[in-house]
């Protein structure tokens, strides 16, 4: 019996948060982030192995990365790595994705996952897709995944809910998506047990989400319309090449999700982290007595409190006196860096770019 | 005419006090401290050149630093490199010396010098060594040089001063060695004008000091004394391999120069640094507005004061809110103290080496 069930991981992203500890040629997605042994990529694929097939798992990263993939994972066949040739965020990666997918399955049911977050409990997670994908299966709506927010954060976008689905416990109709909030703002979401944390994971049928792109952004789909009959066939790459970079560069939450009127949200418990920030990474890996953090090195720390060691390669690391430090380094730069003052980095890695050159970002 | 004057480099230091800057295997007389393309040790024997020939330099080390070198220090010939096959401190190492060049030349006076010393006044050094060498020529003394202090500082021994010398401007009997005083003390000693750093160089004839270990350190002079007719032969190293680990270990100030009653000092000026320390390091070193001391390594220092960065390799750092402190780092090992603890730091290399192991220090 045919599997009619896909995923696509979008794992093209530069993530320059966690410079030098992530570097251009090697992002967030590709490092061992909590020294495991696997990558964030690799388990994002453990992780959705058990519900989806290999052969189901399509990747779409940026054409830069074709060789990190096939090494880091040599279980998914050449055809399902699809190489965007240039940056245009998520919306026509996921437009692309879905002719793929379309072409190769007519009944082709699609979960989207990014692939650098942390998911600690698995078998809910699984659990949640499972039924996610039940609901979309039989119906044209476009589903996403809010999470129960577990503090007032303010880096994070938030879903309101409304009405529930009959039949489909824990999912709702959006009622509206908002950005990230300020503290107070954020505050009163919390409290209200309306919102959710957006997750950027999404559910639907290949043909809706093409439905969708025609209806809302038919600045991606006439682009990617033109391409019918080759997707999925040996002259998908060169199409792909001529047309990608016409496609704006543009959000599916802006293209999309925030103008369609068949979104839906199922709501999770799953011990989520988009470990966008150095604190969210520090908040979500395990500390020592003194609320240190080590990733990957050796070290030995005086008098250093909720300090995180980032430090990649044998390496030992001796400090004294450190509060509330980034400790990061990796090739030819390192940062020693107040976490509070995390939010400057992305100038900072700038600033070094600029006066240094690219050789050190 | 033959050249009667010798130069001894001691340059077998080990030196964990700038660890990781140092490591064992290239300790600070090694390295480029000041980023001019020289080591300590090449500044030393370019700083002595101009006085004594190439072929009457004597570099004393350990054998484990053969090759390190030959490699800076390729004008320095083959036979003119003793290799101590063990480390017993400054006096088995001087006698030796003294018995190799009194093989070469009955007629030798020595100045002897350390190899990780800073001196920012070259000419005037210079002068002080040519008169001394003056001095200890005609005479049966033993000199050594003695710094006009410019600070209490607790991390050196001081001279006291006696009669001067008539006809020897700035040469005086020594009245007595101190060991390294407290604060107090060092505040005394500065204000009477009587004391002077001492700062382990030394001058005298090779007979005269033979002479004295004869007298003041028979159980070195024995071991030595039974390689009479070896020395500067091809024999002389099966025989320093076969004794010189039998030496007792011990400075030549305790040995000699605080027993005997043929001492005398000349006293001088001549931008002198032991560079004993970080601290030592970062008052010698120039600084930008911030304060901060920059060593081989690219910064982008905010709101940094005070601090010391000293990074092998072409290598960008970013630090944010340091002050006071040492960035060090070398191959594995990275190091970020606050520089007011750094007499901390050979504890802190015990401790690495004891949890880690030798490949880290």
């Amino acid at each position: 019996m045919k599997n009619h069930r896909y995923c696509v991981i979008m794992c093209g992203g530069v993530g320059s948060r966690f410079w030098p500890f992530s570097r251009n040629d090697r992002p967030k997605q590709f490092l061992d982030f909590f020294g495991t042994g696997r990558s964030l990529l690799q388990m994002t694929v453990d992780r959705i192995l058990p519900l989806i097939p290999a052969e189901n798992i399509i990747l779409v990263t940026n054409s830069s990365y074709a060789g990190i993939i096939r090494e880091q994972l040599p279980e998914i066949r050449e055809s399902n790595i699809l190489l965007e040739p240039a940056r245009r965020n998520t919306a026509p990666c996921i437009c692309w994705a879905a002719h793929h997918i379309l072409a190769l399955d007519p009944e082709a049911s699609i979960v989207t996952l990014p692939s650098d977050h942390l998911i600690l409990k698995e078998e809910e997670f699984r659990a949640v897709l499972e039924e996610g994908i039940r609901f979309v299966e039989g119906n044209n709506s476009l589903l996403t995944i809010g999470l129960r927010p577990l503090s007032p954060h303010t880096g994070y976008g938030y879903i309101q809910i409304g009405a529930p689905v009959e039949d489909f416990p824990g999912i709702c109709k959006v009622k509206s998506f908002t950005e990230k909030p300020d503290l107070e703002l954020a505050k009163v979401f919390l409290e209200s047990g309306e919102f959710f944390w957006n997750s950027g994971m999404f559910l639907w049928r290949a043909d809706n989400i093409l439905k969708a792109f025609g209806r809302y952004a038919p600045e991606i789909s006439g682009i990617f319309d033109a391409g019918k009959g080759l997707y999925a066939t040996p002259d998908e790459t060169r199409f792909i090449e001529k047309v990608f970079s016409s496609a704006p560069s543009i959000s599916i939450d802006y293209a999309i999700m925030e103008k369609a009127d068949n979104v839906f949200v199922k709501t999770a418990d799953i011990g989520w982290s988009d470990l966008g920030s150095w604190k969210a990474l520090y908040e979500t890996s395990p500390r020592n007595q003194d609320g240190n953090v080590t990733q990957g090195c050796k070290v030995l720390a005086h008098q250093c409190r909720d300090t995180v060691f980032a430090v990649t390669g044998d390496k030992i690391i001796v400090a004294a006196g450190l509060d509330g430090y980034i400790v990061a380094e990796n090739d030819n730069a390192l940062l020693i860096y107040p976490i509070g003052e995390e939010q400057k980095i992305r100038q900072v890695v700038n600033d070094v770019r600029e006066r240094f050159g690219e050789g050190y970002v």
